[in-house]
Formats: structure tokens, C-alpha cells, sequence
């Protein structure tokens, strides 16, 4: 087991990174508090892992209750969250008790912004199961459901207590997502780290096939990554919008396209490929460095091209981003490979072309 | 004007108190950065103040979009949650933009937790048109709504950036309004200040008859003495929670009755009379100091008796009070007139004499 700390003075956590994690009583142990916890998680993870989870809890001493949602994206609904909470009441689980978010990006987003608000805040641990959210929503805090409007509009910075990355689980997850979850791992390096493109550019195919060394290393390195960045800006005031490389973009393939039917890990995966786009257009990265952009995309299996919607379309959706900042959009962009930078005021046809460019 | 200072490290911030200060553009000048404003009030509080409002903060260099949402108790629902998010979102307020809460306590309860999780959190100042919302409810930062299964289940704490107390507003508050907004400065008094319980038993009469220099006098100490709870214990984990003193014997009558027919300050003042007799039934508080708090509140015109409602009744709705520990309740008790203190694992039957003294 490795271990990654998350360093945020007193709401510090560690990421445990390992095989076989989620049924060690010792990881919960020292959160069981007030012995009242609730495991929230969906239909699909459940069958799975809910009773390990459960039986891990009962020898480190808490009576547990399980909360199921419905799966997939369309659960970060406030109609999923009233259910949460209402079984939270119902169980009569007070201010002292923990909540275990058990699944993937979705359960950890949903189940954390309910710690978040539950009774104005109790605490939870993230068990991550899928690779996206091992790398990436299980690390920083964000938590958030949708709206209408637009992705996460609503939702809290609420760090867990712990996060239990059990990369035994990858071993179930349908292809489509571990291929998802890669285009955030690929993300860390093409904003922050170099020498882990170049890494990742030859151990692309190991991850696929799930090589157990391989995916413990991309998750720690992934994870150390991240949290590096989350140490320094906790609420995403300045340096930690470069997360956000290939999202604007996301997020509007995702909501262009109807949520759900894109992963979120394709839509970005897609939208890097605009990014990087931009980004050659704005003249901060090379032609050949935004082509190993799309190249090592394209080899993970994911999408280089986003879906067929209008270019106006894609211009409206993004207007909504949260990342807009008194009506305008910053973008983040590639400064090199390896690098990101934030960029506002960018002219209208670069995007445009951006788009055009890596769009159906 | 007066300046009460809430001590929270980088989240301190100054409550302003005097009169005719919502219209006084220099006190949003500081807090107006990305220019956007949303202003939500209500039907009622609206017509009163809200043209002076948006004039200062135009004076300020803000533009500013009202968000009007129901009068009552019953707007503190994710229904009138979902309306104002999307209100926000229909203006394109991004994650600088400001909200300001212009009205009373439930204003200020469903626009700061708005505030709290609209895009993860964006800064709010408090502008309370109540007595109850300037000397309670702005202070300290706990924001929530209600769910069917008991009140300020859903909620966060978030500090806003100023608080704007004018005791002009005063002016326009019903009488029944005014009385229970006393019910929480007596509090104050209670638990904390035997000297100003002393000035209370003195100048009710000038309460009452909004005298304007006694309700400054009346609103800063509140202040004063709630800041200093909440400085020490911002997140309720120890202390704070004596500011909650009649508020368990208080949910329960609101909820008991059906939210909305008793004041939050009424349900208060009785609950107090309830905690005052289980602190005398528990050998804490002598019994005249127990006959002065229910004299003060007699005097005050506030109830001094909760509704008629079996005892089950009121216990079963006292258990999923959020203060509940473990499954148990804790109590707040006087330890004398002007001290308080938390008791746990009291004799149920004290309890129920308690309830049985002092109900309908």
C-alpha cells in the first residue's frame, strides 16, 4: 500500500493507493466516531463491494446503514440528494456520524456534497471505484450535483477524512470507463508533468490491459500530482483552474450531447484535443506537442473529436461554464507540454476555429 | 454607528449597526468586485427597501438583479432553493459575483446557503430587516434550509462579508415580530450576561416600544456576546452550542404546531421557560432564577407555555433535533442565571415533568 497526502493544514487527509484496500477494518478505524455510519452507493457497485465494506466497518466497530442511488450522471439531481438525506434522517444518524461514498465519480460527488450539507456538514470517506474518480473527483474536496443549466453548478469544497483507493475494484470496471478514467491520468501529465507523458506514452497499453503495477503507479503519480495543486489553492482561487485543462470544452460536449451519453472522461479527452487546439492558435504550443496530444489520446482508445453540434452551440454551452468570470471564459491552456496556463480575453475565432477543427 | 467584529481569522468580519445604513452605498463599495450583484428579498420586504438598496450598490458600481422568493417559514425548501440557483444562473452571475440577503431570518437562511454552495460558494453580506435575523440569525454564518422530517437539516456554515444592521427597518416590523426577535436578546442575557439581563428586566418597556436607542443599545450586545461564542467555536463542535438554549424544547413546538404558526422566537421563549424548569428539576438554576426568565419573557408579551401536544409527542419530535448525539439529546442548561452548560443523559423523567410544567 502507498500512501498519498493531501496537505491542507487541519483537513490534511491521505490517499491509500493498493490492491484489496476496501475490506481493511483498519483504514475506517480511526474515523468511527460516534459508531453511526451510512454507506452511500448505486445498484451497480453495491452487489459488488457494499458487503466487504460493511463487514470491514462492523470490525472497526460502527453499525452501518446502506444508502443506494440511481447510477449514472443523472443522479447529481436534487432529487437524489432529498433521498439521501431523508434516509439519513430517517436513520437517525446525528452529527457525529460518517458517511462512506462507495462508487465511482458520480456516488463521490453526490454523497460528498450530502456530508457536505447534511445537518451543515458531517464527516465522509471517499472509496473510489473507478479510475476516474481514483485520480481525480476523490481528490481536492469538490463536491456537486447538476442542474439544468449546467454541470455542478451546485455543490461544496468538503474534504473527506480518508480516501481508500482499492485498484482490486479497476478489475470489474467496464472498459469504456477504465479508457475514461485514463484521459484524466493522461490530463496530470500534459499539465504538470513531462516525464510522466513520456511515461504514460509508452505504458499506454499496459494500463489498458490492466497491469496492476501499472495502475498503481499512474494512480499514485496521478494522485500526487493533484494534490499538489489542491495544497496550494484549496478553493480553486488562481492556480488550480489548470485542473480544469480540456473541461470548458467537456463540459459542453457533455451537456451538447445530453449527460450521460458522453463519459465525463471522453468529453475531456475530447476537449483537450480543443485546448491544445487553442493553445497552438494562441501560440503557446507547438504544432508537434499538440499532435502527442491527440496521438496519446487517440492510442488510450478515447475520442479526439467532439460531437456534431453547431459551433454557436458549442459557444453557449460554454458561456455557462463556472469558470466564467464576470461574463468572459478563461481557458486553460498548454504553456509547452507539460505545463498549463490560464488565459482569458482570447479572440472569438481562435475558439472557433479551435473547435471546428476538433469537432464531427 | 456601531461596530461589532466577528473574530474568524481570514473570515472575520464587521457587523454594522445603526440606523439608516442599507442605503449607504460606502458599506458595499468594499465587497463589490466582479461588478454582479443578485439581491434576493422577498414579497414583503421588497417594496420596503429594495429600490434603496440596489441604488447603493449602483452608487457602488454594481449592477444588481433582484431574486424574489416566498414569505415564511416554508420558503426555506429546496423548491425555493432550485428557484433562486436558477435565477442566478439566468443572470450568468459567475463565481465572482456577490449576493446580497435583504430581509429576515429565512431570508438570510436560504440566500446564504445559496451563497454557500451556488458554484461551490460565492461571498455574501447579510442585510437583516428583523430584529430576530440582526441579533441571531446574521450572526455566525449558519445558513439551511428545512426538510419534512425536521428543521435545518440541509445547510452549511458560511461567513458573510458584512453584515448591514439598520434598526430604521425596525420601524416597519409587526409587533409579534418584534416580541419574538426579544425572545433572542433575552437569550443572550440567559446564558451569558446576568448584568444585561438586569438592563433587559429594566428596559423591556423601551423594546417594545422601539425605542431607538435602546434597540441599538439591545441589538450591539447581542452581537457582542453571540460574536464572542462564535469566535471560539465557529463550526459548533463544543461551546456554541449554548446559543442554543430553548431551541431543543423550540424545534420541537415549531414542528409540533406545523412551521409557520409559531414564531421561531415565540417557539424559543417557551422552549426556554422548558429548559429553565428542567435546569431547576436537575439542581442547576435555583427556582427563583427560573421564575425571573419566565417573568422576563411574560413581560416580553412572548408565550411562556408551549402548545397542547402529548408529551410523546413533544419527545418524539425532541429525538431527531440535530443537536442529538449518538441517538441521545444533550441539553442546554442555565447554570445559574447568566451561565450556561451541556448536559447529557438527564433522566427521562425530568424531561417529561419539565415538558408537562410548562406546556398548554
Amino acid at each position: 500500500m502507498q500512501v498519498v497526502s493531501v496537505a491542507l493544514a487541519e483537513r490534511s487527509y491521505p490517499i491509500h493507493i493498493g490492491s484489496n484496500l476496501l475490506g481493511d477494518a483498519r483504514l475506517y478505524a480511526p474515523h468511527v466516531k460516534g459508531g453511526r455510519v451510512a454507506v452511500v452507493s448505486n445498484e451497480v457497485v453495491a452487489p459488488l463491494y457494499l458487503e466487504h465494506v460493511q463487514q470491514a466497518l462492523a470490525q472497526a466497530g460502527a453499525q452501518s446503514v446502506p444508502v443506494l442511488v440511481d447510477d449514472g450522471e443523472q443522479a447529481k439531481s436534487w432529487q437524489m440528494l432529498d433521498r439521501v438525506i431523508d434516509a439519513l434522517l430517517a436513520a437517525r444518524l446525528g452529527r457525529d456520524s460518517l458517511i462512506v461514498a462507495l462508487g465511482g465519480g458520480v456516488v463521490g460527488d453526490l454523497a460528498g456534497f450530502a456530508a457536505a450539507v447534511y445537518q451543515r456538514g458531517v464527516p465522509f470517506i471517499q472509496v473510489p471505484t473507478t479510475l476516474l474518480a481514483q485520480v481525480d473527483s476523490s481528490v481536492g474536496g469538490k463536491t456537486a450535483i447538476n442542474h439544468a443549466r449546467g454541470k455542478n453548478m451546485v455543490g461544496a469544497f468538503h474534504q473527506p477524512l480518508a480516501v481508500i483507493a482499492d485498484v482490486a475494484t479497476l478489475d470489474t470496471l467496464p472498459e469504456r470507463e477504465l479508457r475514461a478514467g485514463i484521459a484524466e491520468v493522461i490530463k496530470h501529465g500534459f499539465i504538470l508533468d513531462l516525464p510522466f507523458v513520456a511515461w504514460l506514452e509508452e505504458n499506454i497499453g499496459k494500463l489498458i490491459a490492466r497491469d496492476r503495477a501499472a495502475l498503481e503507479y499512474a494512480v499514485r503519480r496521478s494522485c500526487e500530482l493533484k494534490a499538489r495543486i489542491v495544497a496550494d489553492d484549496e478553493r480553486e482561487a488562481g492556480r488550480r483552474a489548470v485542473l480544469n485543462f480540456g473541461h470548458t470544452f467537456g463540459h459542453a460536449i457533455e451537456a451538447g450531447a445530453g449527460y450521460g451519453e458522453w463519459l465525463h472522461g471522453e468529453a475531456v479527452a475530447a476537449g483537450m484535443v480543443m485546448a491544445a487546439e487553442l493553445s497552438t492558435r494562441a501560440g503557446t504550443l507547438r504544432r508537434e506537442d499538440a499532435e502527442r496530444v491527440k496521438g496519446l489520446i487517440g492510442r488510450a482508445g478515447l475520442p479526439v473529436r467532439g460531437p456534431k453540434l453547431t459551433i454557436e452551440r458549442y459557444l453557449e454551452l460554454m458561456q455557462v461554464d463556472k469558470k466564467a468570470a464576470g461574463g468572459g471564459i478563461r481557458f486553460v491552456l498548454l504553456d509547452g507540454l507539460g505545463h498549463a496556463t490560464l488565459r482569458g480575453g482570447l479572440d472569438d475565432r481562435l475558439v472557433r476555429e479551435s473547435i471546428a477543427a476538433a469537432a464531427q
